[in-house]
Protein backbone atom coordinates (compact mmCIF):
# COMPACT_ATOMS: atom_id res chain seq x y z
CA UNK A 1 0.00 0.00 0.00
CA UNK A 2 1.11 3.92 -0.93
CA UNK A 3 0.01 7.22 -0.59
CA UNK A 4 0.27 9.81 -3.19
CA UNK A 5 -0.98 13.55 -3.58
CA UNK A 6 -1.47 15.83 -6.02
CA UNK A 7 -0.81 19.53 -5.56
CA UNK A 8 -2.62 22.37 -7.38
CA UNK A 9 -1.07 25.62 -7.22
CA UNK A 10 -1.79 28.88 -9.65
CA UNK A 11 1.69 29.72 -12.15
CA UNK A 12 2.10 32.51 -14.18
CA UNK A 13 5.26 32.03 -16.61
CA UNK A 14 6.82 34.91 -18.49
CA UNK A 15 4.01 37.49 -18.01
CA UNK A 16 1.25 34.80 -19.43
CA UNK A 17 -1.79 34.06 -17.78
CA UNK A 18 -1.79 32.42 -14.69
CA UNK A 19 -2.31 28.52 -14.75
CA UNK A 20 -2.69 25.34 -12.71
CA UNK A 21 0.58 23.93 -11.68
CA UNK A 22 1.58 20.19 -9.90
CA UNK A 23 4.59 19.27 -8.59
CA UNK A 24 6.21 16.28 -9.73
CA UNK A 25 9.33 13.98 -8.08
CA UNK A 26 12.21 12.09 -10.41
CA UNK A 27 12.01 8.70 -9.14
CA UNK A 28 15.60 7.41 -8.02
CA UNK A 29 14.83 3.61 -8.29
CA UNK A 30 13.45 1.26 -10.43
CA UNK A 31 10.51 0.87 -11.84
CA UNK A 32 10.30 3.82 -13.77
CA UNK A 33 13.75 4.97 -12.59
CA UNK A 34 14.25 8.92 -13.56
CA UNK A 35 10.49 9.30 -14.92
CA UNK A 36 8.30 12.31 -13.04
CA UNK A 37 6.45 10.70 -10.28
CA UNK A 38 3.68 11.85 -7.88
CA UNK A 39 5.00 12.96 -4.29
CA UNK A 40 4.49 9.98 -1.85
CA UNK A 41 5.57 6.74 -0.87
CA UNK A 42 5.08 3.22 1.24
CA UNK A 43 2.69 3.51 3.64
CA UNK A 44 4.13 2.54 7.43
CA UNK A 45 1.76 0.29 9.55
CA UNK A 46 1.52 2.84 12.60
CA UNK A 47 0.85 5.74 10.19
CA UNK A 48 -2.40 7.52 9.71
CA UNK A 49 -3.02 7.82 5.90
CA UNK A 50 -3.22 11.19 6.06
CA UNK A 51 -0.68 11.93 7.66
CA UNK A 52 1.44 9.35 6.08
CA UNK A 53 0.64 11.43 2.76
CA UNK A 54 1.62 14.56 4.29
CA UNK A 55 4.91 13.52 5.42
CA UNK A 56 5.98 11.88 2.48
CA UNK A 57 4.83 15.67 0.42
CA UNK A 58 6.86 17.40 2.69
CA UNK A 59 9.92 15.27 2.57
CA UNK A 60 9.92 15.29 -1.17
CA UNK A 61 8.57 19.13 -2.17
CA UNK A 62 8.97 20.98 1.00
CA UNK A 63 5.23 21.62 1.00
CA UNK A 64 3.20 21.89 4.36
CA UNK A 65 -0.75 22.36 2.96
CA UNK A 66 -2.93 22.99 5.82
CA UNK A 67 -5.20 19.92 5.29
CA UNK A 68 -5.06 17.07 2.46
CA UNK A 69 -8.62 15.98 1.41
CA UNK A 70 -8.78 11.81 -0.16
CA UNK A 71 -9.52 11.71 -3.45
CA UNK A 72 -9.70 8.31 -4.68
CA UNK A 73 -7.85 4.98 -4.22
CA UNK A 74 -6.39 3.79 -7.26
CA UNK A 75 -6.23 0.06 -7.11
CA UNK A 76 -5.54 -1.80 -10.61
CA UNK A 77 -3.84 -4.88 -10.43
CA UNK A 78 -1.76 -3.83 -13.31
CA UNK A 79 -0.83 -0.39 -12.22
CA UNK A 80 2.51 -1.05 -11.35
CA UNK A 81 5.02 -3.59 -12.97
CA UNK A 82 6.09 -5.19 -10.46
CA UNK A 83 3.45 -6.17 -8.66
CA UNK A 84 0.29 -5.16 -6.97
CA UNK A 85 0.16 -1.30 -5.37
CA UNK A 86 -2.78 0.06 -3.69
CA UNK A 87 -2.46 4.15 -3.88
CA UNK A 88 -4.61 5.87 -1.32
CA UNK A 89 -4.08 9.34 -3.20
CA UNK A 90 -4.88 13.08 -1.68
CA UNK A 91 -5.14 16.31 -2.87
CA UNK A 92 -4.57 19.91 -1.94
CA UNK A 93 -4.61 23.53 -3.50
CA UNK A 94 -1.94 25.48 -2.13
CA UNK A 95 -1.33 28.99 -2.34
CA UNK A 96 1.79 30.43 -4.26
CA UNK A 97 3.49 32.09 -1.46
CA UNK A 98 2.89 28.73 0.17
CA UNK A 99 5.07 27.36 -2.80
CA UNK A 100 7.58 30.11 -2.27
CA UNK A 101 7.88 29.78 1.37
CA UNK A 102 8.99 25.45 0.03
CA UNK A 103 12.62 24.45 0.21
CA UNK A 104 12.54 22.63 -3.05
CA UNK A 105 14.70 19.22 -3.32
CA UNK A 106 17.18 18.40 -6.26
CA UNK A 107 14.21 16.52 -7.77
CA UNK A 108 11.11 18.30 -7.67
CA UNK A 109 9.89 20.11 -10.87
CA UNK A 110 6.51 21.89 -11.31
CA UNK A 111 4.62 21.13 -14.54
CA UNK A 112 1.34 22.76 -16.18
CA UNK A 113 -1.51 20.37 -14.87
CA UNK A 114 -2.56 20.24 -18.32
CA UNK A 115 0.59 19.67 -20.33
CA UNK A 116 1.98 16.84 -18.27
CA UNK A 117 5.17 14.88 -19.03
CA UNK A 118 4.94 11.12 -19.20
CA UNK A 119 5.06 9.84 -15.20
CA UNK A 120 5.45 7.24 -13.94
CA UNK A 121 2.73 4.53 -13.47
CA UNK A 122 -0.72 5.80 -13.94
CA UNK A 123 -0.37 9.26 -12.73
CA UNK A 124 -1.29 10.58 -15.52
CA UNK A 125 -4.68 9.11 -15.43
CA UNK A 126 -4.44 10.17 -11.56
CA UNK A 127 -3.77 13.95 -12.26
CA UNK A 128 -6.87 14.01 -15.12
CA UNK A 129 -9.04 12.78 -12.73
CA UNK A 130 -8.23 15.28 -10.27
CA UNK A 131 -8.54 17.82 -12.75
CA UNK A 132 -11.83 16.73 -13.86
CA UNK A 133 -13.19 16.75 -10.56
CA UNK A 134 -11.60 20.28 -9.66
CA UNK A 135 -13.48 21.38 -12.57
CA UNK A 136 -16.46 19.89 -11.65
CA UNK A 137 -16.55 21.27 -8.22
CA UNK A 138 -19.94 23.50 -7.48
CA UNK A 139 -18.37 25.70 -5.19
CA UNK A 140 -15.70 27.75 -7.09
CA UNK A 141 -15.73 29.50 -3.41
CA UNK A 142 -13.60 27.17 -1.71
CA UNK A 143 -11.41 26.91 -4.63
CA UNK A 144 -10.51 30.87 -5.12
CA UNK A 145 -10.43 31.12 -1.02
CA UNK A 146 -7.63 28.73 -0.93
CA UNK A 147 -5.65 30.10 -3.84
CA UNK A 148 -6.07 33.88 -3.26
CA UNK A 149 -6.55 33.90 0.49
CA UNK A 150 -9.89 36.18 1.98
CA UNK A 151 -9.75 38.91 -0.34
CA UNK A 152 -9.19 39.52 -4.12
CA UNK A 153 -9.14 41.76 -7.05
CA UNK A 154 -11.83 40.48 -9.63
CA UNK A 155 -8.55 40.01 -12.07
CA UNK A 156 -7.15 37.83 -9.60
CA UNK A 157 -10.94 36.24 -9.52
CA UNK A 158 -10.95 35.51 -12.81
CA UNK A 159 -7.51 34.41 -13.11
CA UNK A 160 -8.59 31.63 -10.67
CA UNK A 161 -11.65 31.00 -12.69
CA UNK A 162 -9.88 30.53 -15.85
CA UNK A 163 -6.75 28.55 -14.47
CA UNK A 164 -9.47 26.18 -13.42
CA UNK A 165 -11.61 25.60 -16.44
CA UNK A 166 -8.73 26.11 -19.00
CA UNK A 167 -9.57 29.05 -21.36
CA UNK A 168 -9.30 32.94 -20.90
CA UNK A 169 -13.10 34.91 -20.09
CA UNK A 170 -14.13 37.72 -21.29
CA UNK A 171 -13.23 40.03 -18.26
CA UNK A 172 -16.23 42.23 -19.02
CA UNK A 173 -18.53 39.67 -18.77
CA UNK A 174 -16.93 38.25 -16.36
CA UNK A 175 -17.17 41.68 -13.88
CA UNK A 176 -20.98 41.50 -14.83
CA UNK A 177 -22.03 38.45 -13.85
CA UNK A 178 -19.88 38.68 -10.49
CA UNK A 179 -21.05 42.41 -9.73
CA UNK A 180 -24.92 40.71 -10.23
CA UNK A 181 -24.00 37.84 -8.01
CA UNK A 182 -24.78 38.44 -4.20
CA UNK A 183 -22.37 35.98 -3.26
CA UNK A 184 -19.40 38.46 -3.67
CA UNK A 185 -18.78 41.90 -2.13
CA UNK A 186 -16.81 44.52 -2.07
CA UNK A 187 -14.56 44.97 0.89
CA UNK A 188 -14.22 48.77 0.76
CA UNK A 189 -10.77 48.55 0.39
CA UNK A 190 -8.22 48.49 -2.83
CA UNK A 191 -4.89 46.25 -3.07
CA UNK A 192 -2.36 47.81 -1.55
CA UNK A 193 1.01 48.39 -3.46
CA UNK A 194 -0.26 50.00 -6.48
CA UNK A 195 1.03 53.19 -7.35
CA UNK A 196 -1.81 53.98 -9.72
CA UNK A 197 -5.47 53.26 -9.45
CA UNK A 198 -4.99 50.58 -6.97
CA UNK A 199 -7.93 47.55 -7.86
CA UNK A 200 -10.98 47.50 -5.63
CA UNK A 201 -11.28 44.38 -3.18
CA UNK A 202 -13.33 42.19 -2.89
CA UNK A 203 -14.68 39.21 -0.85
CA UNK A 204 -17.14 36.21 -0.64
CA UNK A 205 -20.21 37.58 1.31
CA UNK A 206 -21.13 34.28 3.51
CA UNK A 207 -17.64 32.44 2.91
CA UNK A 208 -17.61 29.92 5.70
CA UNK A 209 -15.36 26.68 5.64
CA UNK A 210 -14.73 24.61 9.33
CA UNK A 211 -11.00 25.41 10.01
CA UNK A 212 -9.16 22.14 8.63
CA UNK A 213 -12.15 21.30 7.03
CA UNK A 214 -11.81 19.61 3.39
CA UNK A 215 -13.01 21.61 0.83
CA UNK A 216 -15.46 19.42 -1.17
CA UNK A 217 -16.24 16.27 1.39
CA UNK A 218 -16.32 16.24 5.43
CA UNK A 219 -13.66 13.57 6.16
CA UNK A 220 -15.68 10.85 8.35
CA UNK A 221 -13.54 11.46 11.82
CA UNK A 222 -11.65 14.36 13.51
CA UNK A 223 -8.74 11.55 13.99
CA UNK A 224 -8.07 11.60 10.29
CA UNK A 225 -9.05 15.38 10.09
CA UNK A 226 -6.07 16.47 12.21
CA UNK A 227 -2.43 16.17 10.64
CA UNK A 228 0.11 15.07 13.15
CA UNK B 1 -6.74 -4.97 3.00
CA UNK B 2 -10.23 -5.07 2.66
CA UNK B 3 -13.21 -3.54 0.90
CA UNK B 4 -16.41 -2.82 2.39
CA UNK B 5 -19.73 -1.82 0.99
CA UNK B 6 -22.68 0.45 2.35
CA UNK B 7 -26.15 -0.09 0.96
CA UNK B 8 -29.14 2.10 0.77
CA UNK B 9 -32.69 0.73 -0.35
CA UNK B 10 -36.37 1.85 0.37
CA UNK B 11 -38.12 0.14 2.97
CA UNK B 12 -42.03 0.59 4.55
CA UNK B 13 -41.93 -1.30 7.43
CA UNK B 14 -45.56 -1.81 8.75
CA UNK B 15 -47.44 0.54 6.54
CA UNK B 16 -45.68 3.32 7.81
CA UNK B 17 -43.24 6.12 5.43
CA UNK B 18 -40.13 4.12 3.62
CA UNK B 19 -36.99 5.30 5.22
CA UNK B 20 -33.91 3.87 4.47
CA UNK B 21 -32.20 0.68 5.48
CA UNK B 22 -29.08 -1.19 5.03
CA UNK B 23 -28.45 -4.76 4.52
CA UNK B 24 -25.35 -6.39 7.30
CA UNK B 25 -23.73 -9.71 7.90
CA UNK B 26 -23.44 -11.50 11.02
CA UNK B 27 -19.80 -12.24 12.10
CA UNK B 28 -18.75 -15.58 12.12
CA UNK B 29 -15.35 -15.50 13.41
CA UNK B 30 -13.57 -13.20 15.83
CA UNK B 31 -12.97 -10.29 16.21
CA UNK B 32 -16.35 -9.05 16.79
CA UNK B 33 -17.63 -12.49 16.81
CA UNK B 34 -21.73 -12.63 16.00
CA UNK B 35 -21.74 -8.80 15.63
CA UNK B 36 -23.50 -7.10 12.42
CA UNK B 37 -20.99 -6.31 9.85
CA UNK B 38 -20.62 -4.50 6.25
CA UNK B 39 -20.61 -6.99 3.50
CA UNK B 40 -17.24 -7.13 2.38
CA UNK B 41 -13.93 -8.93 2.85
CA UNK B 42 -10.37 -9.46 2.34
CA UNK B 43 -8.92 -8.00 -0.91
CA UNK B 44 -7.12 -10.67 -3.06
CA UNK B 45 -4.45 -9.76 -5.09
CA UNK B 46 -5.08 -10.06 -8.36
CA UNK B 47 -8.81 -8.91 -7.93
CA UNK B 48 -9.48 -5.24 -8.66
CA UNK B 49 -11.43 -3.26 -5.76
CA UNK B 50 -14.65 -2.88 -7.00
CA UNK B 51 -14.73 -6.15 -8.63
CA UNK B 52 -13.68 -7.33 -4.61
CA UNK B 53 -16.44 -5.50 -3.56
CA UNK B 54 -19.13 -6.66 -5.64
CA UNK B 55 -18.38 -10.42 -5.13
CA UNK B 56 -17.81 -9.85 -1.38
CA UNK B 57 -21.69 -8.73 -1.60
CA UNK B 58 -23.22 -10.60 -3.41
CA UNK B 59 -21.66 -13.93 -1.83
CA UNK B 60 -23.21 -12.46 1.46
CA UNK B 61 -26.10 -10.17 0.15
CA UNK B 62 -27.13 -11.51 -2.80
CA UNK B 63 -27.88 -8.24 -3.97
CA UNK B 64 -26.10 -7.31 -7.33
CA UNK B 65 -26.07 -3.42 -8.01
CA UNK B 66 -25.38 -2.19 -11.43
CA UNK B 67 -22.71 -0.23 -10.28
CA UNK B 68 -20.97 0.34 -6.66
CA UNK B 69 -19.40 4.03 -6.64
CA UNK B 70 -16.28 4.54 -4.44
CA UNK B 71 -17.02 6.19 -0.96
CA UNK B 72 -14.37 6.53 1.07
CA UNK B 73 -10.81 4.68 2.10
CA UNK B 74 -10.92 4.39 5.65
CA UNK B 75 -7.40 3.46 7.27
CA UNK B 76 -7.06 4.35 11.13
CA UNK B 77 -4.47 2.43 12.73
CA UNK B 78 -6.76 1.23 15.58
CA UNK B 79 -10.18 0.30 13.64
CA UNK B 80 -9.06 -2.99 14.17
CA UNK B 81 -8.28 -4.72 17.05
CA UNK B 82 -5.97 -7.67 15.37
CA UNK B 83 -3.47 -4.89 13.59
CA UNK B 84 -3.51 -2.34 10.49
CA UNK B 85 -6.73 -2.92 8.20
CA UNK B 86 -7.49 -0.31 5.50
CA UNK B 87 -10.74 -0.67 3.91
CA UNK B 88 -11.67 0.84 0.59
CA UNK B 89 -15.48 1.45 1.11
CA UNK B 90 -17.67 1.41 -2.10
CA UNK B 91 -21.52 1.97 -1.98
CA UNK B 92 -24.31 1.53 -4.05
CA UNK B 93 -28.77 2.64 -3.48
CA UNK B 94 -30.80 -0.03 -4.58
CA UNK B 95 -34.44 -0.26 -6.10
CA UNK B 96 -36.81 -2.03 -3.69
CA UNK B 97 -37.38 -4.68 -6.32
CA UNK B 98 -33.35 -5.40 -6.46
CA UNK B 99 -33.53 -6.23 -3.44
CA UNK B 100 -36.80 -8.15 -3.46
CA UNK B 101 -34.56 -10.74 -5.89
CA UNK B 102 -32.04 -10.98 -3.95
CA UNK B 103 -31.48 -14.29 -2.70
CA UNK B 104 -30.94 -13.80 1.02
CA UNK B 105 -28.56 -15.89 2.90
CA UNK B 106 -29.32 -16.57 6.99
CA UNK B 107 -26.82 -14.15 7.74
CA UNK B 108 -28.09 -11.16 6.90
CA UNK B 109 -30.26 -8.30 8.10
CA UNK B 110 -31.70 -5.28 7.09
CA UNK B 111 -31.31 -2.35 9.62
CA UNK B 112 -33.38 1.14 9.29
CA UNK B 113 -29.87 3.52 8.48
CA UNK B 114 -30.84 5.78 11.03
CA UNK B 115 -30.91 3.59 14.09
CA UNK B 116 -27.87 1.13 13.80
CA UNK B 117 -26.89 -1.80 16.14
CA UNK B 118 -23.64 -2.05 17.44
CA UNK B 119 -21.84 -2.88 14.62
CA UNK B 120 -18.43 -4.64 14.42
CA UNK B 121 -14.63 -2.22 13.64
CA UNK B 122 -15.90 1.76 13.07
CA UNK B 123 -18.78 0.31 10.84
CA UNK B 124 -21.20 2.66 12.75
CA UNK B 125 -18.59 5.76 11.59
CA UNK B 126 -18.41 4.42 8.23
CA UNK B 127 -22.49 4.23 7.62
CA UNK B 128 -22.93 7.69 9.15
CA UNK B 129 -20.50 8.96 6.86
CA UNK B 130 -22.07 7.63 4.08
CA UNK B 131 -25.41 8.87 5.27
CA UNK B 132 -24.02 12.48 5.49
CA UNK B 133 -22.43 12.28 2.21
CA UNK B 134 -26.18 10.68 0.25
CA UNK B 135 -27.76 13.86 2.52
CA UNK B 136 -25.45 16.54 1.10
CA UNK B 137 -25.49 15.18 -2.45
CA UNK B 138 -26.53 18.27 -4.65
CA UNK B 139 -28.56 15.67 -6.95
CA UNK B 140 -32.03 14.28 -5.66
CA UNK B 141 -32.47 13.44 -9.96
CA UNK B 142 -29.54 10.92 -9.37
CA UNK B 143 -30.81 9.42 -6.03
CA UNK B 144 -34.65 9.22 -7.41
CA UNK B 145 -33.50 7.88 -10.69
CA UNK B 146 -31.86 5.24 -8.82
CA UNK B 147 -34.08 4.42 -6.01
CA UNK B 148 -37.53 4.39 -8.50
CA UNK B 149 -36.45 3.89 -11.42
CA UNK B 150 -36.88 6.32 -14.89
CA UNK B 151 -41.40 7.40 -13.79
CA UNK B 152 -42.90 8.14 -10.39
CA UNK B 153 -45.67 9.21 -8.64
CA UNK B 154 -45.57 12.41 -6.50
CA UNK B 155 -45.72 10.62 -3.56
CA UNK B 156 -43.05 8.67 -4.21
CA UNK B 157 -40.66 11.40 -5.08
CA UNK B 158 -41.30 12.42 -1.68
CA UNK B 159 -41.18 9.56 -0.07
CA UNK B 160 -37.50 9.51 -1.45
CA UNK B 161 -36.74 12.77 -0.60
CA UNK B 162 -38.26 12.39 3.09
CA UNK B 163 -36.02 9.13 3.80
CA UNK B 164 -33.11 10.68 2.57
CA UNK B 165 -33.59 14.22 4.59
CA UNK B 166 -35.05 12.19 7.65
CA UNK B 167 -38.06 13.95 8.40
CA UNK B 168 -41.54 14.39 6.49
CA UNK B 169 -42.39 17.20 4.35
CA UNK B 170 -45.69 18.86 3.56
CA UNK B 171 -47.29 17.09 0.68
CA UNK B 172 -49.05 20.36 -0.65
CA UNK B 173 -45.79 22.51 -0.40
CA UNK B 174 -43.56 19.55 -2.15
CA UNK B 175 -45.97 19.32 -4.44
CA UNK B 176 -45.85 23.18 -5.08
CA UNK B 177 -42.11 23.13 -5.46
CA UNK B 178 -42.14 20.17 -7.59
CA UNK B 179 -44.45 21.72 -10.26
CA UNK B 180 -42.83 24.72 -10.50
CA UNK B 181 -39.50 23.38 -11.01
CA UNK B 182 -38.90 22.78 -14.66
CA UNK B 183 -37.05 19.92 -13.73
CA UNK B 184 -39.75 17.86 -13.88
CA UNK B 185 -42.10 16.82 -16.11
CA UNK B 186 -45.62 14.83 -16.52
CA UNK B 187 -44.86 11.59 -18.68
CA UNK B 188 -48.47 11.71 -19.62
CA UNK B 189 -49.34 8.23 -18.09
CA UNK B 190 -50.50 7.44 -14.96
CA UNK B 191 -49.42 4.44 -12.37
CA UNK B 192 -50.94 1.26 -13.27
CA UNK B 193 -52.52 -1.44 -11.28
CA UNK B 194 -54.14 1.66 -9.20
CA UNK B 195 -58.08 0.97 -10.20
CA UNK B 196 -59.83 4.15 -8.66
CA UNK B 197 -57.74 7.54 -9.51
CA UNK B 198 -54.54 6.52 -10.24
CA UNK B 199 -51.69 9.12 -9.76
CA UNK B 200 -50.07 10.44 -12.33
CA UNK B 201 -46.40 9.25 -13.23
CA UNK B 202 -43.68 11.66 -13.97
CA UNK B 203 -39.63 12.02 -14.37
CA UNK B 204 -36.66 14.10 -14.78
CA UNK B 205 -36.95 16.20 -17.94
CA UNK B 206 -33.04 15.95 -18.72
CA UNK B 207 -31.91 13.34 -17.13
CA UNK B 208 -28.59 11.66 -18.33
CA UNK B 209 -26.41 9.71 -17.01
CA UNK B 210 -23.95 7.83 -18.45
CA UNK B 211 -24.82 4.17 -17.91
CA UNK B 212 -22.93 2.65 -15.20
CA UNK B 213 -21.51 5.67 -14.08
CA UNK B 214 -21.43 6.38 -10.50
CA UNK B 215 -23.92 9.43 -9.23
CA UNK B 216 -21.73 11.89 -7.77
CA UNK B 217 -17.78 11.53 -9.13
CA UNK B 218 -16.76 9.75 -12.29
CA UNK B 219 -14.10 6.96 -11.57
CA UNK B 220 -10.66 7.60 -13.34
CA UNK B 221 -10.90 5.24 -15.76
CA UNK B 222 -13.16 2.77 -17.55
CA UNK B 223 -10.99 -0.41 -15.87
CA UNK B 224 -12.50 0.65 -12.49
CA UNK B 225 -15.68 1.07 -13.91
CA UNK B 226 -16.46 -2.32 -15.22
CA UNK B 227 -17.76 -4.75 -12.78
CA UNK B 228 -16.06 -7.87 -14.16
Amino acid sequence: MAVSTVIFALRAEDGSAPSLWTPFVRRTREPHLDQWALPGGWLPDAEPLEAAAARTLAETTGLRPSYLEQLYTFGDVDRSPTGRVVSVVYWALVRSDEVAGAAVGNNVEWFPADHLPDLAFDHNAIVDYALRRLRTKVEYADIAHTLLGETFTLAQLRSVHEAVRGHPLDPANFRRSITASAEIVETGERLAGTPHRPPKLYRYRDFTRAAGAPAETPTPTEKTRTLS
